[in-house]
Protein backbone atom coordinates (compact mmCIF):
# COMPACT_ATOMS: atom_id res chain seq x y z
CA UNK A 1 0.00 0.00 0.00
CA UNK A 2 1.21 3.58 -1.09
CA UNK A 3 4.28 1.75 -2.87
CA UNK A 4 5.82 4.64 -4.68
CA UNK A 5 6.30 2.76 -7.54
CA UNK A 6 2.29 2.12 -7.99
CA UNK A 7 1.57 5.83 -7.41
CA UNK A 8 4.17 6.59 -10.00
CA UNK A 9 2.55 4.22 -12.33
CA UNK A 10 -0.71 5.41 -11.75
CA UNK A 11 0.21 9.42 -12.09
CA UNK A 12 2.20 8.32 -15.24
CA UNK A 13 -0.68 6.60 -16.56
CA UNK A 14 -3.09 9.33 -16.27
CA UNK A 15 -1.38 11.56 -18.86
CA UNK A 16 -1.46 9.20 -21.45
CA UNK A 17 -4.21 11.76 -22.81
CA UNK A 18 -6.18 14.33 -22.06
CA UNK A 19 -9.57 12.28 -20.89
CA UNK A 20 -7.24 10.31 -18.63
CA UNK A 21 -6.18 13.47 -17.25
CA UNK A 22 -9.25 15.23 -17.28
CA UNK A 23 -10.80 11.96 -15.10
CA UNK A 24 -7.99 12.18 -12.53
CA UNK A 25 -8.87 16.04 -11.68
CA UNK A 26 -12.86 15.10 -11.35
CA UNK A 27 -11.70 12.38 -9.28
CA UNK A 28 -9.46 13.58 -6.98
CA UNK A 29 -11.72 16.81 -6.53
CA UNK A 30 -14.65 14.30 -5.15
CA UNK A 31 -11.81 12.38 -2.94
CA UNK A 32 -10.71 15.92 -1.77
CA UNK A 33 -6.83 15.01 -2.44
CA UNK A 34 -5.29 18.06 -3.37
CA UNK A 35 -2.30 16.62 -3.87
CA UNK A 36 -3.74 14.39 -6.84
CA UNK A 37 -5.70 17.55 -8.14
CA UNK A 38 -2.60 19.43 -8.33
CA UNK A 39 -0.73 16.75 -9.88
CA UNK A 40 -2.60 17.19 -13.55
CA UNK A 41 -1.63 20.92 -13.57
CA UNK A 42 1.44 21.96 -16.40
CA UNK A 43 4.61 22.84 -14.95
CA UNK A 44 4.05 26.58 -16.72
CA UNK A 45 3.81 30.00 -14.91
CA UNK A 46 0.70 31.00 -16.60
CA UNK A 47 -1.45 27.93 -15.47
CA UNK A 48 -4.80 29.28 -14.67
CA UNK A 49 -8.24 28.32 -12.76
CA UNK A 50 -11.33 30.34 -11.94
CA UNK A 51 -14.21 28.92 -10.29
CA UNK A 52 -17.94 30.32 -10.08
CA UNK A 53 -17.66 33.31 -9.51
CA UNK A 54 -14.20 34.09 -8.46
CA UNK A 55 -10.82 35.64 -9.40
CA UNK A 56 -8.27 34.27 -11.28
CA UNK A 57 -6.01 32.28 -10.10
CA UNK A 58 -2.82 32.33 -12.03
CA UNK A 59 0.63 29.75 -11.40
CA UNK A 60 0.44 26.91 -8.98
CA UNK A 61 0.58 28.28 -5.65
CA UNK A 62 -2.21 30.66 -6.05
CA UNK A 63 -4.03 27.56 -7.77
CA UNK A 64 -3.51 25.73 -4.83
CA UNK A 65 -4.97 27.66 -2.00
CA UNK A 66 -8.15 28.35 -4.55
CA UNK A 67 -8.31 23.99 -4.62
CA UNK A 68 -7.75 23.93 -1.03
CA UNK A 69 -10.48 26.51 -0.32
CA UNK A 70 -12.94 24.63 -2.46
CA UNK A 71 -12.33 21.49 -0.76
CA UNK A 72 -12.36 22.85 2.75
CA UNK A 73 -16.67 23.30 2.13
CA UNK A 74 -16.66 19.89 2.23
CA UNK A 75 -16.89 16.86 -0.41
CA UNK A 76 -18.04 17.73 -3.95
CA UNK A 77 -19.93 15.20 -5.93
CA UNK A 78 -19.09 16.23 -9.70
CA UNK A 79 -20.99 14.25 -12.92
CA UNK A 80 -19.60 15.53 -15.88
CA UNK A 81 -23.02 15.20 -18.14
CA UNK A 82 -22.14 16.42 -21.24
CA UNK A 83 -18.16 16.70 -22.79
CA UNK A 84 -17.06 18.23 -25.98
CA UNK A 85 -14.00 17.93 -27.79
CA UNK A 86 -11.54 20.37 -30.17
CA UNK A 87 -8.31 18.40 -29.81
CA UNK A 88 -4.84 18.26 -32.18
CA UNK A 89 -1.97 16.50 -31.86
CA UNK A 90 -0.91 18.58 -28.94
CA UNK A 91 -3.51 20.51 -27.90
CA UNK A 92 -6.67 19.45 -26.19
CA UNK A 93 -9.83 22.17 -25.41
CA UNK A 94 -12.87 19.90 -23.68
CA UNK A 95 -16.44 22.03 -22.98
CA UNK A 96 -17.61 20.20 -19.83
CA UNK A 97 -21.53 20.80 -18.31
CA UNK A 98 -20.90 19.24 -14.66
CA UNK A 99 -23.44 18.74 -12.35
CA UNK A 100 -22.19 19.24 -8.99
CA UNK A 101 -24.35 17.77 -5.68
CA UNK A 102 -23.06 18.65 -2.28
CA UNK A 103 -24.87 17.51 1.25
CA UNK A 104 -25.47 21.03 3.08
CA UNK A 105 -27.77 21.93 6.78
CA UNK A 106 -30.87 22.73 4.18
CA UNK A 107 -30.54 18.79 2.38
CA UNK A 108 -28.25 18.27 -0.91
CA UNK A 109 -28.17 21.42 -3.06
CA UNK A 110 -27.65 20.47 -7.22
CA UNK A 111 -26.61 23.13 -9.80
CA UNK A 112 -25.07 23.10 -13.10
CA UNK A 113 -21.41 24.48 -14.39
CA UNK A 114 -19.85 25.21 -17.26
CA UNK A 115 -16.33 25.09 -17.85
CA UNK A 116 -13.49 25.00 -20.11
CA UNK A 117 -11.07 23.09 -19.52
CA UNK A 118 -7.28 22.97 -21.44
CA UNK A 119 -4.78 20.42 -21.81
CA UNK A 120 -1.08 20.34 -23.64
CA UNK A 121 0.93 17.80 -24.56
CA UNK A 122 3.94 18.14 -22.63
CA UNK A 123 7.04 16.03 -21.66
CA UNK A 124 5.22 14.47 -18.44
CA UNK A 125 2.06 13.70 -20.86
CA UNK A 126 -1.03 15.59 -21.31
CA UNK A 127 -1.57 18.14 -18.56
CA UNK A 128 -3.79 20.79 -17.21
CA UNK A 129 -3.19 24.54 -18.28
CA UNK A 130 -6.64 26.37 -17.57
CA UNK A 131 -10.33 25.34 -15.73
CA UNK A 132 -12.54 28.55 -16.39
CA UNK A 133 -15.66 27.47 -14.98
CA UNK A 134 -18.97 29.77 -15.11
CA UNK A 135 -21.55 30.27 -12.33
CA UNK A 136 -23.91 27.70 -11.81
CA UNK A 137 -27.47 27.75 -12.53
CA UNK A 138 -30.05 25.53 -10.49
CA UNK A 139 -31.38 23.26 -13.91
CA UNK A 140 -29.48 21.70 -17.05
CA UNK A 141 -27.80 24.76 -19.12
CA UNK A 142 -28.07 22.75 -22.93
CA UNK A 143 -25.30 23.99 -25.29
CA UNK A 144 -26.59 25.65 -28.38
CA UNK A 145 -25.23 24.00 -31.32
CA UNK A 146 -27.30 25.52 -34.09
CA UNK A 147 -29.31 28.33 -34.52
CA UNK A 148 -32.98 26.66 -34.98
CA UNK A 149 -32.38 24.93 -30.79
CA UNK A 150 -33.24 28.66 -30.03
CA UNK A 151 -36.12 29.10 -31.78
CA UNK A 152 -38.05 25.76 -31.74
CA UNK B 1 -11.84 51.50 -50.83
CA UNK B 2 -13.81 48.25 -49.81
CA UNK B 3 -11.43 46.97 -52.93
CA UNK B 4 -11.01 42.93 -51.98
CA UNK B 5 -7.31 42.54 -52.29
CA UNK B 6 -6.95 44.87 -49.35
CA UNK B 7 -9.79 43.41 -47.31
CA UNK B 8 -8.44 39.80 -48.06
CA UNK B 9 -4.47 40.79 -47.66
CA UNK B 10 -5.64 42.71 -44.15
CA UNK B 11 -7.65 39.29 -43.25
CA UNK B 12 -4.43 37.12 -43.82
CA UNK B 13 -2.15 39.43 -42.05
CA UNK B 14 -4.41 39.49 -39.06
CA UNK B 15 -3.99 35.44 -38.56
CA UNK B 16 0.03 35.85 -38.13
CA UNK B 17 -0.02 35.64 -34.14
CA UNK B 18 -2.55 35.12 -31.81
CA UNK B 19 -1.57 38.34 -30.65
CA UNK B 20 -3.04 39.73 -33.95
CA UNK B 21 -6.27 38.02 -34.48
CA UNK B 22 -7.23 38.60 -30.67
CA UNK B 23 -6.94 42.74 -31.32
CA UNK B 24 -8.94 41.67 -34.85
CA UNK B 25 -11.18 39.97 -32.63
CA UNK B 26 -11.87 43.06 -30.19
CA UNK B 27 -11.35 45.48 -32.62
CA UNK B 28 -14.00 44.27 -34.70
CA UNK B 29 -16.60 43.74 -32.12
CA UNK B 30 -16.27 47.53 -31.14
CA UNK B 31 -16.98 48.63 -34.86
CA UNK B 32 -19.78 46.00 -35.22
CA UNK B 33 -18.48 44.19 -38.10
CA UNK B 34 -20.07 40.64 -37.76
CA UNK B 35 -18.18 39.34 -41.34
CA UNK B 36 -14.86 40.65 -39.24
CA UNK B 37 -15.77 39.23 -35.84
CA UNK B 38 -16.78 35.82 -37.58
CA UNK B 39 -13.31 36.27 -39.81
CA UNK B 40 -11.12 34.58 -36.82
CA UNK B 41 -12.80 31.83 -35.98
CA UNK B 42 -11.42 28.27 -36.92
CA UNK B 43 -13.11 26.21 -39.23
CA UNK B 44 -13.93 23.43 -36.35
CA UNK B 45 -16.84 21.95 -35.60
CA UNK B 46 -16.21 22.49 -31.69
CA UNK B 47 -15.68 26.01 -31.63
CA UNK B 48 -17.51 27.64 -28.76
CA UNK B 49 -17.94 30.63 -27.71
CA UNK B 50 -19.52 32.07 -23.64
CA UNK B 51 -20.73 35.25 -23.09
CA UNK B 52 -21.55 35.96 -19.11
CA UNK B 53 -24.09 34.55 -17.89
CA UNK B 54 -25.34 32.79 -20.92
CA UNK B 55 -25.51 29.53 -22.45
CA UNK B 56 -22.61 27.93 -24.42
CA UNK B 57 -22.43 28.37 -28.11
CA UNK B 58 -21.02 25.62 -30.70
CA UNK B 59 -20.12 25.62 -33.87
CA UNK B 60 -20.07 28.92 -36.32
CA UNK B 61 -23.92 29.10 -36.49
CA UNK B 62 -24.93 29.55 -32.68
CA UNK B 63 -21.64 31.77 -32.31
CA UNK B 64 -22.61 33.84 -35.34
CA UNK B 65 -25.97 34.23 -33.52
CA UNK B 66 -25.07 35.26 -29.78
CA UNK B 67 -22.60 37.59 -31.30
CA UNK B 68 -25.07 39.32 -33.17
CA UNK B 69 -27.55 39.59 -30.63
CA UNK B 70 -24.84 40.90 -28.44
CA UNK B 71 -24.09 43.83 -31.08
CA UNK B 72 -27.40 44.43 -31.80
CA UNK B 73 -27.92 46.01 -28.37
CA UNK B 74 -25.76 48.62 -29.44
CA UNK B 75 -21.78 49.30 -29.59
CA UNK B 76 -19.62 48.30 -26.91
CA UNK B 77 -15.92 49.66 -25.89
CA UNK B 78 -14.22 47.24 -24.91
CA UNK B 79 -10.15 47.38 -23.20
CA UNK B 80 -7.95 44.63 -22.66
CA UNK B 81 -6.65 45.94 -19.35
CA UNK B 82 -4.68 43.22 -18.73
CA UNK B 83 -3.71 39.92 -20.82
CA UNK B 84 -1.78 36.75 -19.51
CA UNK B 85 -0.35 34.10 -22.44
CA UNK B 86 0.51 30.63 -22.31
CA UNK B 87 1.65 29.88 -25.82
CA UNK B 88 3.21 26.86 -27.68
CA UNK B 89 4.28 26.49 -31.51
CA UNK B 90 0.78 25.62 -32.05
CA UNK B 91 -1.82 26.58 -29.25
CA UNK B 92 -2.05 30.20 -27.49
CA UNK B 93 -4.18 30.31 -23.89
CA UNK B 94 -5.10 34.00 -23.64
CA UNK B 95 -6.12 35.33 -20.18
CA UNK B 96 -7.85 38.95 -20.28
CA UNK B 97 -9.43 41.03 -18.00
CA UNK B 98 -12.38 42.95 -20.28
CA UNK B 99 -12.84 46.29 -19.33
CA UNK B 100 -16.50 46.99 -20.91
CA UNK B 101 -17.95 50.46 -21.50
CA UNK B 102 -21.68 51.24 -23.15
CA UNK B 103 -23.56 54.19 -23.27
CA UNK B 104 -26.74 53.30 -21.92
CA UNK B 105 -30.51 55.52 -21.38
CA UNK B 106 -28.78 55.99 -17.63
CA UNK B 107 -25.55 56.95 -18.70
CA UNK B 108 -21.94 55.51 -19.46
CA UNK B 109 -21.76 52.21 -17.65
CA UNK B 110 -18.80 49.83 -16.99
CA UNK B 111 -18.05 46.70 -16.09
CA UNK B 112 -15.00 43.95 -15.97
CA UNK B 113 -15.22 41.17 -17.49
CA UNK B 114 -12.86 37.72 -17.26
CA UNK B 115 -12.30 36.17 -20.26
CA UNK B 116 -10.01 33.02 -21.78
CA UNK B 117 -9.56 32.94 -25.37
CA UNK B 118 -7.71 29.85 -26.85
CA UNK B 119 -6.01 30.13 -30.92
CA UNK B 120 -4.67 27.33 -32.42
CA UNK B 121 -2.40 28.05 -35.60
CA UNK B 122 -4.35 26.28 -38.60
CA UNK B 123 -2.96 26.37 -41.97
CA UNK B 124 -5.04 29.55 -42.56
CA UNK B 125 -2.66 31.46 -39.40
CA UNK B 126 -4.13 31.46 -35.98
CA UNK B 127 -7.40 31.79 -35.50
CA UNK B 128 -9.95 31.46 -32.02
CA UNK B 129 -11.59 28.33 -31.00
CA UNK B 130 -12.63 29.54 -27.84
CA UNK B 131 -14.13 33.04 -26.08
CA UNK B 132 -14.83 32.04 -22.70
CA UNK B 133 -16.73 35.00 -20.42
CA UNK B 134 -17.61 35.25 -16.72
CA UNK B 135 -19.68 37.49 -15.86
CA UNK B 136 -18.28 40.98 -14.93
CA UNK B 137 -18.53 43.12 -11.48
CA UNK B 138 -18.44 46.86 -11.53
CA UNK B 139 -14.77 47.69 -9.97
CA UNK B 140 -11.56 45.75 -11.28
CA UNK B 141 -10.98 42.14 -10.86
CA UNK B 142 -7.07 41.60 -10.20
CA UNK B 143 -5.93 38.28 -10.63
CA UNK B 144 -4.63 36.04 -7.72
CA UNK B 145 -1.09 35.43 -8.86
CA UNK B 146 0.58 34.31 -5.44
CA UNK B 147 -1.19 33.75 -2.15
CA UNK B 148 0.48 36.14 -0.28
CA UNK B 149 -1.33 38.71 -2.60
CA UNK B 150 -5.05 37.39 -1.34
CA UNK B 151 -3.43 38.04 2.43
CA UNK B 152 -1.98 41.57 2.47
Amino acid sequence: MNDPRSIKATQAALMVSADDTEATFYEALQQGDLDRVMSVWAEEDEIACVHPGGPRAVGVVAIRASLEAVLSQGSLHVTLEQVRRLETATCAVHHVLEKIQAMTPEGLQQAYVMATNVYLRTAQGWRMVLHHASPGQPHDMPDVVELGATLH
